[in-house]
């Protein structure tokens, strides 16, 4: 099951199951959706719903607008021996920084390089679905509220995250946050047994990492935040990127106009995102 | 005038002039406001419009659930030398973090001090309202795009803050972003010009300073933003506190359930909400 956002000319959005490449199962209304994932999803099972042509619409990630997608970074050892964090100990805590959903999009779309940057850096990972409310949650009980994963490309304007100690201007570009279908929990597993991600540009292999090496899982983490903000149903939490970016090379990889990056997350699927450069921001 | 959000029982919300304690003018829904907020504070001064009693209302901010709140730490000098920063060169770039819309409220909400909190931190401070989109834009057109300025109070759970080098966490415990009133530019002016921003606790002073001494101003704070991601109407930035923030003093002084804090601005009213316990969190 691959669930996807599909809005309409007037951009009402409905939440789908792509069961094939041009066909989707239409489950419900974005809000109607996260009122009650796991009802959808079991529905969806079934196969009830209205069959649309896909291309009759725009995919859009299935979030909601003022969901909060909170990003982990510094959440793979190698990754953080790679970076410009490597002087310092392993931080104690996960370190989590913010994206907002306008920063989204979805495979296929072009990503603009800002004008000032030299480029764009590549962050393939694995993104958590929250799918019930959650204050004050422990770790198993925040595991359990997971509805669903997919495949995510964190895509930095390095520049722009370096400027001061806060990193959240060059995470917040636009059309910067790739996001796959959402694929329901109980297809993927537990993170921790391990899922490969392998990032890719123009074919080759840059990042190959597996989930089993995450050092703040999914569970702890949310249940971590759940204590100072109640997470909703709808929340997403980006589990942070293994080694292998472009900017602490040596010399320096960053992707450039006319290049191809794609995140394939096992189970999954494949995200794949042209890049291009800043005059689409004013075209787009 | 003041412009406030209107939320029905069903939640749909819509922009009105607050032109009494009871009264409001309605201007339009939050969504087609913010494609023309400009012409509908114009036809505001015209006084044209339905009038509505506040009370058959939830009183909510005129923010759109998707809008980016942009907030800059460290932003008067007296305020870095205060806080854990004090160490290291005033910062060469403004420090930008993030606020989801989901953290904000109005005057009068109780604001929850979560379960793993010593208390709360005040942060009085003015936020600006973009008002048309800007993509690459110079400073005098930024500082041209904002169509006005409310008081705003950066409640902080300073120990949620500082647990890694990202802040977010700390940021965005529920309803930990009182807004008040939107107030168009040309009632404000420049805030160069210098604003008086008075936070009190229970009454007494505890910050006392003036928009003049900000070190990034708006328009080429907004500026440098623009450069990476394109500002839409409708987003936020709150400008920074100055000094006399709690967790700094000796003893640190922070809020705690029963407290009320202020945050008073000049030409844009006082903005006070009680401070309540963590079992308002599920209660809410």
């Amino acid at each position: 099951m691959k669930l996807i956002g599909l809005a309409d000319a007037q951009g009402a959005i409905t939440v789908a199951d792509r069961v094939t490449d041009s066909e989707a199962l239409v489950l419900g209304g974005l809000a109607e959706f996260w009122e009650d994932p796991a009802g959808h999803i079991e529905r969806a099972g079934r196969a009830e719903g209205e069959r649309v042509r896909v291309a009759d619409f725009a995919v859009v990630p299935p979030v909601l607008p003022d969901a909060r997608v909170i990003c982990i970074g510094l959440n793979y050892r190698k990754h953080h021996a790679e970076g410009s964090y490597s002087g310092e100990a392993f931080p104690e805590y996960p370190t989590l920084f913010a994206r907002w959903t306008r920063s989204l999009t979805v495979a296929g779309t072009p990503v603009p390089v800002p004008s000032n940057e030299a480029g764009l850096d590549w962050e393939g990972e694995v993104a958590a679905f929250v799918g019930t409310d959650l204050v004050d949650a422990d770790p198993d009980e925040a595991l359990a509220a997971v509805v669903g994963y997919a495949a995510f490309n964190d895509i930095t304007s390095r520049r722009a995250q370096k400027l001061s100690s806060q990193w959240i201007l060059g995470k917040n570009g636009d059309l910067s946050g790739p996001l796959g279908p959402l694929v329901p929990a109980d297809e993927v597993g537990d993170l921790r047994d391990g899922l490969r991600v392998v990032t890719r540009v123009n074919g080759e292999i840059v990042q190959d990492g597996n989930t089993r090496d995450l050092v703040y899982d999914v569970g702890n983490t949310l249940s971590l935040i759940s204590h100072t903000l109640t997470l909703r149903a709808g929340d997403v939490l980006a589990t942070g990127t293994p080694e292998g970016v472009g900017y602490s090379r040596t010399p320096p990889w960053l992707l450039q106009p006319g290049d191809e990056v794609s995140v394939e997350a096992e189970r999954l699927g494949v995200l794949a995102n042209p890049i291009t450069d800043s005059a689409a921001r004013t075209r787009g």
